[in-house]
């Protein structure tokens, strides 16, 4: 499939504004990934990027905790700088995937400002203190997608799980990365009508997520972590569910909920697997 | 006399807001110097510092006709962020000059924003406009420092130049850099009160200024860029004026003024130059 067909409808709640710049990570992964430019080592970031400002804010006594490399930064000041006059998130990203020669179409799930807050023993954070500043180390006690209430669709999120010939719903995190998108008014409405095409990919294999905080807070909210109860997360809206082959154990268990469900070797470790996973599934679509 | 006895008051005027970022190129290039990080060759920014940011902003179609290097960048997000939560201009300069080890007191002339805009036969611009980004080509009709007369002079500053052994004035541009300062509320009389005891240096040598648009400016002006019209701009508030030696027929007529002249060698192309004119001129203070 050319690259210019994909939409990708991106979380927002982890955008976090530091040092007055408008910082959106998630958009910039996807963005920088369809760039070339990605740093997929570390899964964030420009390869290569240096640190100097970042040095020097820390000589300052400025808290650095959040990385930012000196060429990222281009794109968060450039993103500030739009949106100081008058653009929309959902414009800037389209302007700066048109700078990167990004051809898929990257969109915020909503131009509105919806910050995800975990709230832990340790107080009331932004996701970005809890997960990147404090590593997860508080127990959670529950989550908010503060300002979600109040948000809309950015222009073309509905129309594109509507007119999409399938929607994938990738092996992210389902609590603060497919949650908070879903919370959006009207797009899990929009998912379940377009249900007979959706498919969501399981991010466990057994007890353990691929990457990110999704088992500790699965785990601190009373959620067993496992395929089965993501799978229970999504299953009003997906039709087909791709698990580990680790779990074809669940098959018939997912299977239980009125999902098709496709086990095969989710592990990513480099591109080629990447890619073999992404022709099997394509094979396997809705 | 130790450094730390050493009160610089900072013209603000060439400030500017740029991608969201308060930057103050005259205070941080004197912080800079103290700091021992100034590039010296340039006279603005850090020695050795990179533009990694600045590039990749140029390829994301953003202006970057003023340049910011990687490092001298946190100095901007560092000052901005502090302002944004309350901080004053004057606060922050102090909390970077400690950081920067820097003993001398640095005080902008004001807290308040001090727009200095020149009026051009291309229209009314930023100071840094007319002179970084065109280069001072375009015909200057007028100067106004925009704020200038709602201001109040930043907490010291007065007190400095009442209390200070002696006041000497810098070989700056007496149209844009000493104007501007003077020009805020309280602090051309606080001079006048302490003339006996002021000291300006000539920018000019011949019909020449040593640096900046001064000449320029002058002209356009209607001024004649000469020693001898500086000393008149300042004669009211300076009890000597050092001139370059190449300027020695001057001395009369400016001493016709009712202002002692010191004719000297005061090119300064290197280190030992500078320490030998501050010597020769610390023997000479009024």
């Amino acid at each position: 499939m050319p690259e210019k067909d994909i939409t990708v409808i991106v979380n927002v709640g982890d955008n976090i504004k530091l040092f007055g710049l408008y910082i959106c990570p998630d958009i910039d992964t996807i963005m920088y990934m369809f760039a070339g430019l990605l740093n997929r080592g570390r899964g964030w970031g420009i390869t290569g990027d240096s640190f100097r400002l970042l040095k020097t804010l820390h000589r300052y006594g400025l808290e650095t905790w959040f990385n930012i490399g000196d060429r990222d930064l281009a794109t968060h000041i450039y993103r500030t700088a739009k949106m100081e006059k008058g653009s929309k998130l959902s414009e800037v990203t389209k302007n700066l995937s048109k700078i990167l020669g990004v051809k898929a179409k990257i969109l915020p799930v909503t131009d509105d400002w919806v910050e995800t807050k975990v709230n832990t023993d340790k107080g009331l954070m932004h996701f970005q203190e809890f997960w990147v500043r404090r590593k997860a180390r508080d127990r959670v006690l529950g989550l908010m997608f503060d300002g979600v209430d109040r948000s809309e669709p950015a222009p073309g999120v509905l129309k594109a799980i509507e007119r999409s010939g399938n929607v994938l719903i990738s092996p992210a995190n389902p609590i603060t990365s497919i949650e908070p998108i879903l919370s959006v008014p009207g797009v899990r409405k929009a998912l379940k009508k377009a249900k007979s095409k959706v498919l969501a990919f399981s991010p466990i294999i057994g007890k353990k997520p691929f990457s990110g905080p999704a088992g500790k807070l699965m785990g601190d909210l009373g959620l067993k972590v496992s395929s089965y109860v993501v799978a229970m997360l999504y299953k009003e809206f997906i039709s087909k569910f791709v698990i580990d082959v680790e779990d074809v154990a669940l098959k018939s268990k997912i299977e239980g909920l009125g999902v098709g469900c496709v086990p095969t070797r989710t592990r990513m470790n480099n591109l080629k697997e990447e890619r073999k996973l992404a022709e099997y599934v394509l094979k396997h679509l809705p």
